[in-house]
Formats: structure tokens, sequence, C-alpha cells
């Protein structure tokens, strides 16, 4: 593995749609007492069977502790590989690598800063040192050159892409004063064009109401086709999720993407406000002495917090009557997919959801 | 990954020779500051050499603690793959899996117990659990299936193959109380069949005087073709070793291999005696309070600790005047292959050679 310090722009390279083939996907098995309710325990089930629902479909890499590799490779099905890797927690697409592809079919990962969603500013833990070094162990795994851009904060939640020159990011994050408080939108903007190769930056306002990475794309937004996007949606006008997801779409029926399209926005429901409960709050474990979450707290609950995998979609079901509406529009979107819906309350607790789990890692010419 | 219960014989795998093709090799960072001098800077700039040597031929992957994973990733040459894995030491030799193959060319590991050298009997560190689990995650890294031979306590350095049936063993290592004492000796020559398919077991009597691995075969005879080896000798006949030396070869010229061939035995001369300084000694850092070795301790220097690589025998040097004919003997035996000496006093002083801190992944299909 090469450390890079150039830009992929310059070099050829463009980050691909997550709906483009992928040769594989990083998840990280949960352990952390404070972000996931009695242990772990439950959360470890909802995770075996979403990498047992991805396995169907691509090379499935599970990073573990030292301490949970035998108990991860005992709950894992043969066709996941296990491998040892130190983490803080469990959120494989905010700190794996966001892989780059040139038109060769060469892949590159790029090693983004990680400081747990806004450092010491707004973070959600510290320290974060595990984290900030998986992507760039994991770019040495798959024996692939890595650009070294540990200078600027990104998660890969907070970015999504059409594969053709366009961007999906939200300002509520990107310029949330926890990440590079620095640089202005335009300085943001532009890393963003010479690392993802983008050439339209689209800047939804908001995230999902209560979403402590600061608003994600992914769990609002996400691309299904060039031109298309899935949109968190509630006709519900007292919810607070009204006016953002509002504004959002306002924003998208204005824009035009890097190809000169507009852009096809479909509604994807919301499922009715989820709460934690007071025994799932008692069922965390504070790790510096104060309460990850109070009962009654509304949890950031969407379904857009969806992973594409090669043959399917992997779906957060929350058991509401909108679980069979949000299939059936990504039935619609992916008509060559399988939607594989998973109860998802247990990953939801942790703080994000199926989307926020996954990282997949582009084809790429070997 | 999927972890076996049978006989690697029964399923049609075997051993092949270390001079068959590869496909690559693991080693391990050095870092333990009772095993390796100052702090193991010395062993880390050796172990470079070697590594940097290998990676001309094989993709060479190194493991590395948590804590050293940058260190090594910046010492070492982008070729080489880098992951994080825990360890108790650097012994690839002895802690990865034993590669089979079968006739179609695919290959599996094994995963034998391993308790350092001796367990709780005569032992070198404790606790040994971190190594007891590399094998199991080179095999999942590789993502080949694993058999579970952790019941039976083996290393790898203990062991050689000519890939065609016969397999060298010492009866002071095999048969040393630390390992399998409940085991005899015919017993133990049926896991070696059932697991390398092995149809002739070469018992040599003797290792290398002072050899802490209770005399590893690996040190003191190695296959440099079906049929022939090469035996670390001396002409001293006041050396300890004279008598141990002339015991195997009296021994390997009184047996044939599982072909029926007669042993040609090539004598590789022995360096002068190599001894511990006070200021390596010094230079040690007790991790359990006793000291790990004592000024004037002769090592167990020898040349036949050396790696096959693809291309090339990756040879300790001693700064010796043997050094040169060593050197010539092997150049004889494999004169498709460059000789590469690396000054190894720095590996030596840590207890092991360059054979022992490898650990081969022959060439499978995948």
């Amino acid at each position: 593995m090469n450390i890079l310090h150039s830009l992929p722009r310059e070099d050829g390279f463009y980050m691909p749609a997550e709906f483009e083939p992928h040769e594989g996907c990083f998840l990280i098995w949960p352990e952390r007492p404070d972000s996931w309710a009695g242990g772990a325990y439950a959360a470890r089930k909802a995770f075996v069977k979403v990498i047992s629902a991805i396995a169907r479909w691509e090379k499935v890499t599970v990073f573990a502790s030292y301490n949970q590799y035998e108990n991860a490779r005992a709950s894992l099905p043969p066709q996941v590989r296990v491998a040892e890797l130190s983490t803080d927690d469990a959120w494989a697409r905010d700190v794996s690598p966001v892989i780059v592809k040139n038109a060769a079919g060469e892949i590159r990962g790029i090693d983004w800063g990680f400081n747990a969603w806004g450092g010491l500013y707004d973070g959600l833990y510290f320290p974060w040192d595990r984290d900030n070094h998986v992507a760039r162990k994991a770019c040495d795994l798959l024996d692939i050159d890595c650009y070294d851009r540990r200078d600027f904060i990104l998660e890969g939640g907070s970015i999504h892409a059409d594969g053709e020159g366009t961007v999906m990011v939200t300002e509520e994050c990107l310029l949330s004063p926890g990440r590079n408080p620095d640089l202005s939108r335009e300085e943001i903007e532009q890393v963003l064009r010479d690392n993802l190769g983008a050439e339209k930056v689209l800047w939804l306002p908001y995230g999902i109401w209560g979403d402590e990475t600061n608003g994600h794309v992914d769990n609002i937004c996400a691309f299904t086709a060039p031109g298309e996007v899935v949109l968190a949606w509630t006709d519900d006008e007292r919810d607070p999720q009204y006016e953002r997801s509002m504004a959002d779409l306002n924003y998208l029926q204005s824009q035009r993407d890097a190809k000169g399209r507009p852009i096809t926005v479909h509604k994807l429901p919301l499922p009715r406000p989820v709460y934690v409960t007071e025994a799932e709050c008692a069922a965390l474990e504070p790790m510096d002495g104060e309460p990850t979450r109070s009962p009654g707290e509304r949890l950031a609950a969407s379904y857009v917090n969806f992973y594409i995998a090669n043959g399917g979609i992997i779906l957060p079901a929350f058991g509401d009557p909108a679980d069979e509406q949000a299939a059936a529009v990504l039935q619609r979107c992916f008509p060559g997919r399988e939607i594989v819906p998973i109860p998802a309350r247990d990953i939801l607790t942790g703080g994000g959801n199926i989307h926020c789990i996954t990282s997949q890692v582009p084809k790429g010419n070997r």
C-alpha cells in the first residue's frame, strides 16, 4: 500500500455510486456497552442478520476486536471473513475508506480524518484514535493504495455519490463547527471536488431531526440511480421533520445534477416516531460517567438508511405499517434487487442504522 | 472460513515442501522488550531487511499490534501488507497455520495448539493466548478453511516436509514433556500422518545444542529437495553440538524416505559459537521480573535457519568466515535461487532466526 498525498481527481479517480457493482463490504462487530444496550448482545444478533443478508451477494469482512474475534467468528456464516482490528465503535460507514476508482477500474481508498462526529466540540465519544486508524488498515488489507486526507474531517455517511459527477451532502453536517471550522463552504466543496471527482455538489439544507451525526445525508436522502433519489418524508406538519424534508425537497427540485438532469425525488415515508425506552436506557453502561441517552428521546429512524448490496436492498424495518410502503417504493426504484427488510431497532438504538454500519468496496480490477 | 474437525489426510490434503511455489509469507512485527533488546529497535531494523528481501518474490503480510501498526507501515516497503493482529511475540513460523494442499491445488490451514514452547512446564513466556489465536485469524485473512487441531501442541518450526510424503522432526522436541505428554511417540507420529499426509516420519534425535525451543528441526536440518537435506555441522569434537549432529547424521544415513530413497545429507558448517553480551542482556527489559538471558550464554546460531523464498534463499549471516561457506553450500543446493545473506545477530538474540520469523503460504488455487 502506498500512502498518497496527491488529489484523486487529478489522478483520474472518482467516487462510484453505491448501486454500482461491489466486490465486498466492511462491517464492525459491535461491542461498546455505552452505545449498545445490554452489553451489545442484541445488537450483535441484529448485525448477524444484516451481515448474513449481504453475504448472499458480496464478500463481507467484519472487523472485530481481539476480545471479540472468536465470538464474531463463531456467530457469523463461514463465507464471511472476520479480521482482528481495533475500533472505538461499530460505524463502518464513517470510519472505512471511501473507495475511488479510475477509468481503468483501479480502486484506491481515501483515509479522511475522523473525530467521532464533532471532536471536542460536539463529538459522541472520546477518544476516537482507533476509529481514525481503520481506513488505512482497511486499504492495507485490500492491498490498495490510500490517499492520506486525515487533515479533513469527513465521515462516509455524510456523502453520497451518483457515480456520474454528482455528490450530495447536507449543510447541517458539512458546515457543522465540530468538523472543519476553519474552512469556508467553498473550500469544503473544493475538497469534495478534488477528492471525489465531483463536478456538482448538492447541498441539502438538513438531515433527519435529532440525528446525532449533525444530519448525515445517508439518513435523509440517497441516490437510487443517476438523477434519482429517495427522500425521507412525512406529511405530518406537526413533526419537526416536516419542515426539514420540505426544505430539502424544494432544494432538490431547484437543482440539476452534474449532467444537467433535474433530480427526480421519490418520497420514502418515515416510520412513526421511535422513542428510546426506559429499559433500553437502563441497559446502557456508561464508559465515561455520562449517560448516552435519556428515556423518551426520539431516535432518528429512517428507511433511507438502507444498504444497496449487489443483488438486494438491506432495509431497516421498525415493525411499523410504513415498513411495507417503504419496501414497495424501493422495489420500484430497484426493480432488479430483492428487498430484504431486517428488524433494526437494536441497531437504531445505537445511534444509526444499516447504511451506517456498512461500507461497500466497489468492484476493482486486480 | 469453515472450521474443520476432520483429518486433512482423509480429505486428500498434505503439507507441501517449503521449496515449492509460495503465494506469500507471514511475519510478525517484533515488539516484546524482554525478547528483543533495546525496545526491539534493532530487531525491527533486521526484520525490515528480511521482509524487504522476501518481498522481492512474494506477497508478504506482516502482523503488527495496534500500537505498532503505524510504525510497521511507515518502516516497510509499500508492496508489503501490514495487518493489525495481536500476538505475544514475533515467531510467525510457530504460530501461523501450517498450510496443506490437495491434488486440485486447494489450500487449507491447520491451527495447532501453541503453548510458548512448553507451557507451564518449560515454556518461554506466559500468557500465550494471543499467539494461540494467530493461526485461525491468518486463515480467515487468507479466506481459506481451517482445521481445528488446538488439542495437539505443535509449532511450525518443529516440522519439515519434503512434499512427497516425508516429514522430519526431532525426538528432543516432539517428545518433550511440555507439549503432548499424554501421547506416545506412536500416537504423535499418527497425528503427523493424519494431518500432514506423512507416510514416513524421520525422527532425528537432536536439534541444536542450547536451542530453547527444545531442539526445533528447523534450526538443525532442512529439506533442499526430495531426498536431500542440509544438516548443521561442526568438525570440532569438543563442541557439545558435535555428538548431536553426528547422531542425526547417523540416523539420516540409516533411513529411507517415503519414496524409498536414501537421504543425501549436505553438511552446512556452523558459525563459531555466538555468545550473548553483557550489553545485550542489559538492554532486555523484563516483563515478568525474570531475566530472559544471561551474559555469556551461547545462542543457537545456525545457517540452517534460512527461508526459502520463491526466487531466493534468505540466509542468516553472523559476520563469520563460515558465512561464505554456508552460502556456497546452499547455492549448490538451490542453483536457481539467489542467496541473500542478512546480518541476523539482532534476530538471533531474540531466540531464533530467519526461518523462525517467517511462515510461507504455498500457492493455492482461488
